[in-house]
């Protein structure tokens, strides 16, 4: 069997998760039993919510356990296979971790073809990243044609999906991102209506000047500040979709409450939580739509993919420095 | 004209608005121009709402100004009418004023019927409290049958009728409240499944005895530390109906968003807040409900009646420490 490098969780992190709190391990790669696949891991999907997998305490999933190898999406190829629907040689995604190869049941596998888009976009608008800003964009906000749409962390993985969606929709699309190199790529390449960049601008105010009539629709990716000043500025009967809230998730105090929390009443408005999980029996529809967007090129996947497995506790870091650009994956092979 | 007393907002509250901010003024009462009604006010509806009311700034209607009437509904006979639909010796409700004598538009006002339900049922169950209690739980929530609903406020004008209206409905009816009276009462007199009296009571514990399941509906009159005892108990695709915050009314603070907001997204769960006055072309249809559940006796209006135009600021406050038992009402003649 074949050496498996894995990152582990060492310890539980507090505040900014730095490389004391992961353990490098060498080991064999394990074989598969009857009704598992074995994978080899190609590309590591990098994701906010990675975060809070690894806080103690329940959440929507378990936490990753001291020890354990770190739980990452990922997309790689079948070298074994013990299980009749998966032969060596086909491309899967699934929850992989951080590792060279996976040994996994067949049933959380899900076979990709590459013929139809490239690996990188497996793993961000055909994948989770995509389902996410889908569903929780569509069906948690429910947008109409003509409405405005502020999106945070816009030029991030799910927010750039979900910008473009809304213009596909006939919304307008008000992007909230940090630096004026992404604000301008959301204007001048994803077609959003207008970018502000909360390191330099008055989020607050700029939302005013963008959004006259108010803000219909907010994917909220971020929380915190940016939360409050979108809170600010809602249209009457305005939908929030809580999907993240990244700004906050290394803050000792936890991902608190908008201050300005009675907005929600003045303005007749609802903040809805999802997990993407939920819509699995929804993917394939997601999927198809998706894929036609990808092809007409009314939706682009912006990756930024990353070298070397030993790299990850670095490359993770860019997440919450904000230095990724579209969605963070990390190459291995 | 017949002299008219009135209480007049003389200066902004800061914390619990003692009697300097009010000021008592006598006057002339007005004769109505064509098109308007007198109204000889009988009694004023004392709500949490007025304290919102009387805080500089945008809200979901203006602020009363300083050196005006302060608003308050009513209900009252007509005195002078100057509008064919409306006769000296109707019944009708409004937004009054805490006076005397309110001269207004025909439009603003309601007929009612005092041979089908009495003078403070009109005021609760059939007026804007009931309203409240309609909407914001059955709209807003969406209850369904077997589900787990949890009131705040659960002794007070709106609690009192969510949680009748969940029982009516099929739902468990977990109601939390100041005092063992108001528990006992609850459970005795209402129907309600269990009461938490949030004074003695550690909330969040009890809500986790009495809610296994979880909490699925949440009426929240309340905010503050118990909204988050809710939040921390919520049942998966919980739904909050976010009508009031009375514990950080008087807050120099003001109303803030729960610290464990993240809840929201672990449980996918949405919180809505939502104002009485969008319903008002559906009122008929639940003054029609209630009615019917009143006759039957499945309904209970709850009425507490204090007396005297003069002793409005201190009567007022009992909003605020929870001395009232039901719907506070001030007969003023």
């Amino acid at each position: 069997m074949p050496t498996n490098r894995q990152w582990r969780l060492a310890a539980r992190p507090v505040g900014l998760p730095d490389k004391s709190i992961w353990q490098w391990t060498e080991t064999a790669a394990i074989d598969p039993k009857e009704g598992e696949v074995q994978v080899r891991i190609h590309e590591l999907s990098l994701d906010p919510a990675m975060r809070g997998w690894i806080n103690e305490g329940k959440s929507y999933v378990p936490p990753v356990g001291i020890g354990e190898v770190m739980r990452a999406l990922g997309l790689g190829e079948v070298a074994v296979s013990r299980h009749p629907n998966f032969a060596p040689g086909d491309w899967v995604t699934g929850i992989f971790g951080l590792q060279d190869y996976a040994t996994a049941p067949a049933a959380g596998l899900n076979k990709i073809d590459l013929r139809v888009q490239p690996l990188e976009v497996w793993l961000h608008a055909l994948g989770m990243t995509g389902m996410t800003a889908y569903f929780g964009f569509l069906d948690v906000c429910d947008p109409k044609p003509g409405e405005t749409v502020v999106v945070s962390g816009a030029a991030g993985a799910v927010g750039s999906l979900v910008g473009q969606i809304a213009k596909i929709k006939g919304c307008r699309a008000i992007g909230i991102a940090g630096g004026k190199d992404k604000c301008s790529y959301l204007v001048s390449k994803l077609g959003f209506d207008a970018a502000i960049d909360y390191k330099t601008e008055d989020v607050r105010a700029a939302l005013e000047t963008h959004c006259p009539k108010g803000v219909d629709c907010y994917f909220d990716n971020v929380g915190g500040a940016i939360l409050e000043a979108v809170m600010a500025n809602l249209a009457l009967h305005a939908r929030i979709s809580f999907c993240g809230a990244i700004s906050q998730y290394n803050d000792p105090d936890g991902v608190t409450g908008p201050r300005n929390y009675r907005q929600l009443l003045v303005r007749r408005s609802r903040v809805q939580g999802f997990i993407v999980f939920d819509y699995a029996a929804r993917y394939g529809e997601a999927v198809r739509e998706m894929m036609g967007w990808l092809k007409s090129g009314q939706l682009k996947s912006r990756v930024d993919v990353r070298q070397g497995l030993e790299n990850f506790p670095d490359v993770f870091l860019k997440l919450f420095s904000g230095e990724n650009n579209g969605k963070l994956i990390l190459k291995i092979i």
